[in-house]
């Protein structure tokens, strides 16, 4: 093991420096989430498809339980039981959007160096103008379903249920449960339960209360996650295991425009519409998946009608719910109906991210909403909802109960919109006669090739160096 | 599939070049072997241990269902549910004996290029003295259930339970259910059923009669094995298969000085004493291993106790038989013993390589006898055994049945002794305390990577390009 505790060692000696200005230790965190026991007993594995270009280098590193497609990098790190999906990644040729067009001269790779990354979701491209072949996560060590969405790090702490989108972080300590989206910060910190979105036109930021907060995710000294939601996916972790040990599993039946990931779970009456996405490590239970909806990497979908043309984004989880038509819920939410508490949402909603819905009875928000925060009863709809409508009327600035907004609302709905788009087009929801291909029928066929670490000797736990091209 | 088609003839081509002058076509086997489906569906797989070196490089080929073992590069090949077993390959710094010692300046690889492998062994260390850190395959076609064994080839077709043991041939046809170990063929035939050693000190030679082995291996016009030898492993096809459908099998219980490959059968009432090696593809039912006893790739012992310190070579087969210890099976011998006509071995016997032993009541042959040919019943003993006392005897030569020998008797059994030492030295049998380590002890605590090749698209049912180095 001598091999691997020194790269536990490096990563924590790393992460460190960088985070030095906060008095910010990560050796406690570290120490008490790897498990060298799991590390050498878990396989990782990495997609080989003709859709996507793929090169996959692994070196000096433990990979326990993840998962690669597209172009990956791996240096000294430890990525456990984490998704690291490059099927969204920029190639040769394409153009990044600056003042003058740059074509890439190669494609674009995700490359994790000296960083531990703990069931954490990272996916689409870097957003990172300056480096655009390189969708980079260096000295960086991130928690429990943290997504790294399109971001790249450099010497960065974040906490479980995190998610950073569209962003360049240098030197950061992002709070469990926030979802930001705030250009490029440099030495900041930012508190637990921040919803934050900042960009030149507009500005969105909601803070959770942390007695509420608390009662969801909350982090004890270690830094380890705790609340009813970590309860919740803990709750569900076996049925991902077994999905583990069977070898060639038995295809769910699903529309042939449609992708269900051998490595999600599907059970009890789940029906699969046409061009849906099913991604690894999603959970359906009793779900029935509306034609061109999506359930991605860590979301769960029970007891729950999705009806058609759906995004649920990475972590998302909608219990005894029924979403209109168009309706997107972004990461990380927990829409947590009951048998006798149901959620009903309308049409082209826009829930946004790391939104919680915990109602004690059941609850109805009409069609064409924004909805966000934190909402347990019919009363607290005025404060964390607005109509779109009434939304793009907004000039200057709004404040609803604890969010508040700057800017115009019509153009945040269109930038909403505009996205959710071209999710649901990079996804495949649109497919028709052989055009707009997308994820749900690009993500069929694939075959997963599995790697396991040195079980003795002094490489113990790490993994042979490997190297995969076309 | 396009890829796959042109892998297909291109070793078609390349085998059928040198082999011209036997007016051989390779092209009948080859496309009545090959299923394109199967090439698709079985994965194939690597070990990482620390006990041996390792290096895989794997391009521009199929290898449904293979295992590699050791340091491998194979290139333009189909190599179809073959065992490649490197652990004994040469090291470097390793003295070729040779008139003058001569160290190896790198390990030695297994090499494979340009050749079709079905259900082939690999194993030992190339005897070929002219290139000593490459075990080299080219322009090769072996069918199934062969044993290619510390022999290089090139431009060679080797039929059905073939086996070649230490030579290096080029342009050379083996038949089926041939043994040979005559030095280096140079543009050879050699008779189905020839069962053929010959070195400077000494010449064995045993043909069967076509007749009698037409009965358990045979070919038909396209090259494909029939017979009862082949309906017998036929038949336990399927207990493979299920060890390859699930991921983490429960380790079959047995002594911590001993190895039972997780990707070997276990079955019925079967119990494994100290320093027994259980290789990947043997099949074990209500076996008794006895301490130091072994089976190797394809082995299979059912209904038989093996009193211990017994090799059971690559493709021997033991049913309803009671071996003495110290007793010897050598590669792909058919012990077809029933409840009702038992098989009898005595201890320190040696049973040389390709014996048929298939009788209608029970039998048994005394301690320290040599056993070969073909035996239904105790009138075809004194035809097909002598006792290792009287062949000590022969100074010149010697004709029993269809057997004949020629050189001295002594030195023969020294040779033949020595390997069997050799033999379980390197499996572990001796071990003890800590001392005298070998494939029993080594084998265990191997971690199994498992690659599949590309399922779709231009490379469909081509393996990427994959390099894995410590």
């Amino acid at each position: 093991m001598d091999q691997l505790t020194l790269l536990n060692d490096r990563i924590i000696s790393r992460v460190n420096v960088n985070l030095n200005e906060f008095d910010f230790d990560t050796e406690p965190f570290v120490n008490n989430t790897l498990d060298y026991e799991k590390m050498l007993k878990f396989y990782a594995f990495y997609g080989i498809t003709s859709q996507h270009p793929i090169y996959f280098q692994f070196r000096h590193s433990n990979l326990a339980g993840s998962y690669f497609l597209g172009k990956c990098l791996v240096s000294r790190s430890a990525i456990y039981k984490s998704d690291i999906r490059g099927d969204e990644l920029k190639r040769m040729g394409d153009n990044i959007r600056c003042a003058k067009n740059i074509p890439l001269v190669e494609d674009e790779m995700i490359t994790i160096k000296d960083s531990l990354l703990y069931k954490t979701l990272v996916h689409s491209n870097s957003h990172n103008l300056e480096n655009p072949e390189e969708f980079s996560i260096r000295n960086t060590i991130s928690a429990h379903y943290t997504n790294i969405h399109g971001s790249t790090l450099e010497g960065c702490f974040l906490g479980p249920f995190a998610t950073i989108d569209l962003m360049n972080l240098h030197s950061c300590i992002v709070g469990e449960f926030s979802y930001v989206q705030v250009g490029e910060p440099f030495h900041r910190k930012i508190d637990p339960g921040t919803i934050w979105i900042r960009n030149p036109n507009f500005e969105f930021k909601y803070q959770f209360e942390k007695s509420i907060l608390d009662n969801f995710v909350g982090v004890n000294s270690f830094h380890q996650p705790r609340g009813s939601i970590y309860d919740f996916v803990k709750e569900r972790e076996q049925d991902y295991e077994n999905l583990f040990d069977v070898m060639n599993i038995e295809p769910i039946v699903s529309a042939p425009t449609s992708a269900v990931n051998r490595y999600a779970v599907v059970k009890g009456k789940t029906s699969i519409g046409e061009n849906v996405l099913v991604s690894q490590r999603a959970f359906l239970e009793n779900a029935i998946m509306g034609d061109g909806s999506n359930a991605q990497e860590n979301t769960y979908i029970i007891n729950s009608v999705l009806g058609g043309l759906n995004i649920t984004a990475h972590g998302g989880k909608i219990i005894h719910a029924r979403m209109g038509r168009e309706t997107f819920v972004g990461f990380n939410s927990f829409l947590n109906g009951k048998p006798d508490a149901v959620i009903e949402i309308g049409q082209g909603c826009i829930v946004m991210p790391h939104t919680i819905i915990d109602p004690r009875v059941s609850i109805k928000i009409p069609d064409k909403h924004l909805v966000w925060g934190f909402i347990s009863s019919e009363e607290d709809m005025a404060a964390n909802t607005i109509s779109l409508d009434d939304l793009a009327e907004v000039r200057d600035s709004l404040r609803i109960g604890s969010m508040t907004f700057s800017g115009k609302g019509s153009i945040f709905i269109e930038v909403f919109k505009k996205r959710i788009n071209n999710i649901l087009l990079s996804n495949g929801a649109r497919f028709y006669k052989g055009e707009k291909r997308g994820h749900a029928q690009d993500g069929q066929n694939i075959s997963f090739n599995i790697i396991q670490p040195y079980q003795t000797g002094k490489h113990m736990g790490l993994y042979p160096s490997i190297r995969i091209e076309p």
